[in-house]
């Protein structure tokens, strides 16, 4: 039975806590947050559970085997160190932490002390998602040509990180996922319409090594919800809508095909191919229970989380570069690789 | 009554013919296109219309008051400037030109001989785009905070031109027409899947001297159509849809408040608004009847057509500038402005 | 305060025990379910509420002023009845009874005994269906023509009633309710194709006394849901898609022009009109919400509910009479009028 | 090559003789109609064919082989019936007669002639109806439960047939080509609002021998154009939705599983099954083209059309009993069976 503490009950944490609570192996032993009136709710829904206003006193508790953190982003890295410091293992809310530096560091610490870090990129955990990885790791879909993610709606303007960090970092972690590999640079543009507040609307481009292009628009001024994804390949492309009820993800049998050998350049050399659409049935689940389940799979069998402090680092340093070209109207930013261990 | 030749019967010369055949105070006078098979369904579908390979003998033609041009854009400048030097009005397909430089000179000859000059930019002649236009200009969306549109679809790759002249060219037609004012600079993005050919997949983020900025997203190769055109304003925004058969235009009452008094940077300064949505009847006409009636009362009223040489100039202008950016991975490139006359 | 017991914790039972501990001026003191695992969980969940399998000893229990029903249709009526003679307040899941008969003894129960009787109608409280009633009584739709109803999806077999009294009901209560008349007869038809199981599919056509005609289609073995309801009137029409995440109900200012002046009969004598579509922006709450809260206002004001007995019980006509056509293959079957009292 | 007359030149009519102008094999020699104005635009567009007020001239032209008729359906019998006594192979428009009597007297007169009677049920032409079918043929629904079809709009209220014979009759010539079998009885029900007009809004049931279920519902009085099929099997159903651009059929593997050895009354005995959705790519044709070519085919190679004399007699015989039960609110009307020769 692993014990779990949750620093943060806002808005995140209630679904976090509600699935450790319901997860098999694990209970939650200790929730903090900064205000009163959220921990009142915590006593009423979990009368067994230690609450505290101090993350410190929840981290000093022998009894906690790992933390969840849940906080704003701007938290996470101490949150996390000290965590990791006190011998827990640890799940944090996406972003990991705020520049790529500090994921660096807690990565570092994490593997020195042989505990489980692990980054909450949810859609990852979805069976949409999983079902994208699937197609695409099986050559399914031949060679991937582009990525093309639109996520917009009316929504609360943060006032401490832009429209990136907020929404496109959804699109990121699903896209290095399913992709399995990383832009080498990105040409970001944006705007703030608000006076002294971060960008509210934003584009990126990233582009890849080879013939590879992606594309995520977020905007938090949109007076409809869009949430679609379009990931073209040279045999077959899919269209991953995550407000259809049922039919989230559909595969499209359609693509070009090249006559290389055609002399006449009057005649078309590229031709284009439909054919079926197909709409695989998915698994209904909550993607926190798969993702809970595997963090606490992590622990008890020394595993590497799919969403690891690596991946954590790799969606932070886009972000970072999105955002300093973004700043720049749209120059070209590098994205650093990793350098193998 | 105006007699009209038209040269260049391939996709969309049978539309213009058409339209021009059906209107009242014109005739088509004479046809021409390079292949004889084109000719040949001319001579059934209009009999008494006069046809020939040589585009030269239609501007040689003294009966011919006018001439549309619908042939590949690369020829455009060389007939428009012939026709204009012939006598002619002129009215070209989009866009204008290959060049900027170009489409001036053709405004500088039509000017000198006090000919008509228009650009065949058919959305501005929808009444979902006219819609849009008077919204904007009476001030129903309040301040104009972005543009941004969508227009994909699995199409047949052109082999002279990227994929911004062949369909973002509508987008900028309809946003110069709608906004009434002109980007100051461009980041384009894009990638060209089939080795040799133009970019088929591209993005382009326009720049305004306020707090105003658009973006255009075009490709060849998606496996769904879309044509959705967002237009954000401080007070209302509007959805234009043109794949819905009636509904094209959506207008919604909604938009975000900002409470500058607040103090408390915790609490949200910024509120969302939501409220109706209205779809207004559009007359059900066809754009190309309305922009050829227009073209015959500009000639015969010497009025000045809404897309004229300038408008043609201004698309132009923006294609090259978005090329240039999109050869240079997202390098801001600025856009040259008309000095006034 | 009132004190609220409920028997019943199976599907509904969770939404209307929340809705109650959540309401002002009520709190709920007891809950009784055949089922203990169900219990199990109001004793997690609510630890102060008295919990057990007799719903009698709920009913014997003083300090409960009013009872909700939410249990099999077949057991309302005993439960209902005997909870009014224990002098509580009562409401009941929707259908109020299985029989008429069984609906007109409660209502001169809770009559002579000067309780409240009411039946949860949900829909009725919901923001989309008051607006249609609102419209509809300010004679914005002219005058009404049809009401038509879709409600189908692939739904669990009922093993006790057919599909109209799991499906149909609602959208009786919503007719009801937004018409204010009532049917004068109803031919309706239907198969069962599971042997030896209730009707999973049905059609109901009601005539009224004057030119208004409503159907209602249902069905248990559809591949995709569907919740449509067209309104259609003189003036407007309106389209209620429940499904629809925003703009649930859609007002169309379009109809039919009739002219009957002309002579000649082979011209068109009626004409169709369209016009601008409307969405009017709907309050967001929970409709359970509202009915408890109007449920505890008419206890403590004397009041009578919008869906009180009487409504009740001419849904469970409508259910009666259409049953009876269905196994007659269509054949008009009369509806009973309440006489006026 | 067959030489075709083509009566009546108002809706339908000049997309007849277009399929025929452009079909091999095949010429137009002759069209009529009572209107002077419309044989001006065959003159205009058609230059080598005759025209003529006069039906009968057209059908005493021994050039003509073939007749074609698209006139009002209350003049279909006579014209139908002149045209095979002339010696002629005949194509009527839907419905091929006014009433089952005369479509009996036709089918009897083109088999003692020899001569190809067909009846222009053109969605059986479609390629969505064909899938439909071939699905269906190939057991890949397994046991068909019901056929429910949505045809609406807001329509052109006709004065000489209600709303059944104009709408309906495309459902009935759908299912009837489909399911390959004939309902037994049919309950109807409708009404007319407008004075002295016939119904414009129709439901109708059919029922079959054994446990299938059809409903057609049909308006002229939608403000939204619905087009919708559902056709339930046991293993899989099929969505044809025809407003859609593309992937107009969905078939879902979906239904139910009935497990009938449960002894407990109380356990679920009936489960619902989803499974994947596939779209299949249909060809991309005019139905009326293929339609052409089968019926110069049948000529040329004496062969039975599908959609012969029979299947219009099944048709009418339909609308016929349908509008009888509709008059007498839904009373069950059976429906004739033809005997076997």
């Amino acid at each position: 039975m692993i014990t779990v503490g949750v620093i943060g009950y806002g808005y995140w944490g209630p679904n976090l806590v509600r699935n450790l609570a319901e997860a098999k192996g694990a209970r939650v032993g200790f929730v903090s947050d900064l205000r009163e009136e959220r921990l009142a709710q915590v006593r009423v829904k979990y009368p067994g559970v230690a609450v505290g206003t101090d993350a410190l006193a929840l981290l000093a508790d022998p009894s906690v085997d790992a933390v969840v953190i849940a906080t704003p982003v701007s938290t996470h890295f101490e949150l996390a160190l000290a965590a990791l410091q006190a011998g827990k293992h640890v799940l944090v809310e996406k972003p990991l932490t705020s520049r790529a530096e500090q994921a660096e560091r807690l990565i570092e610490e994490a593997d020195r002390r042989g505990l489980v870090l692990m980054v909450d990129h949810t859609f990852v955990y979805t069976s949409a998602v999983e079902k994208m990885r699937e197609l695409t790791v099986a050559g399914e879909l031949g060679d991937i040509y582009y990525y093309d993610s639109v996520r917009i709606n009316l929504g609360l303007f943060q006032h401490d990180v832009n429209v990136l960090w907020d929404l496109a970092v959804h699109d990121l972690s699903i896209m290095d996922y399913v992709l399995g590999r990383q832009p080498v640079a990105v040409s970001a543009t944006g705007l703030a319409h608000v006076q002294g507040r971060p960008h509210n609307i934003g584009y990126m481009t990233m582009f890849f090594e080879d013939r590879l292009i992606a594309h995520v628009h977020v905007n938090w001024l949109s007076p409809v919800k869009v949430r679609r994804t379009l990931l073209g390949g040279s045999r077959r492309m899919i269209l991953f809508d995550d407000l259809e009820a049922s039919e989230k993800i559909k595969i499209y049998d359609r693509g070009i095909s090249v006559n290389p050998s055609s002399e006449n350049v009057y005649q078309m050399l590229v031709g284009y191919r439909t054919g079926d659409m197909w709409a695989p049935q998915l698994a209904l689940r909550e993607a926190l229970s798969t993702e809970v389940a595997h963090f606490l799979d992590c622990i008890t069998n020394s595993r590497t989380p799919l969403t690891d402090g690596h991946a954590g680092l790799r969606v932070v340093r886009l972000l970072e570069a999105a955002s300093a070209s973004m700043d720049a109207q749209g120059r070209l930013v590098d994205i650093a690789r990793e350098t193998p261990a």
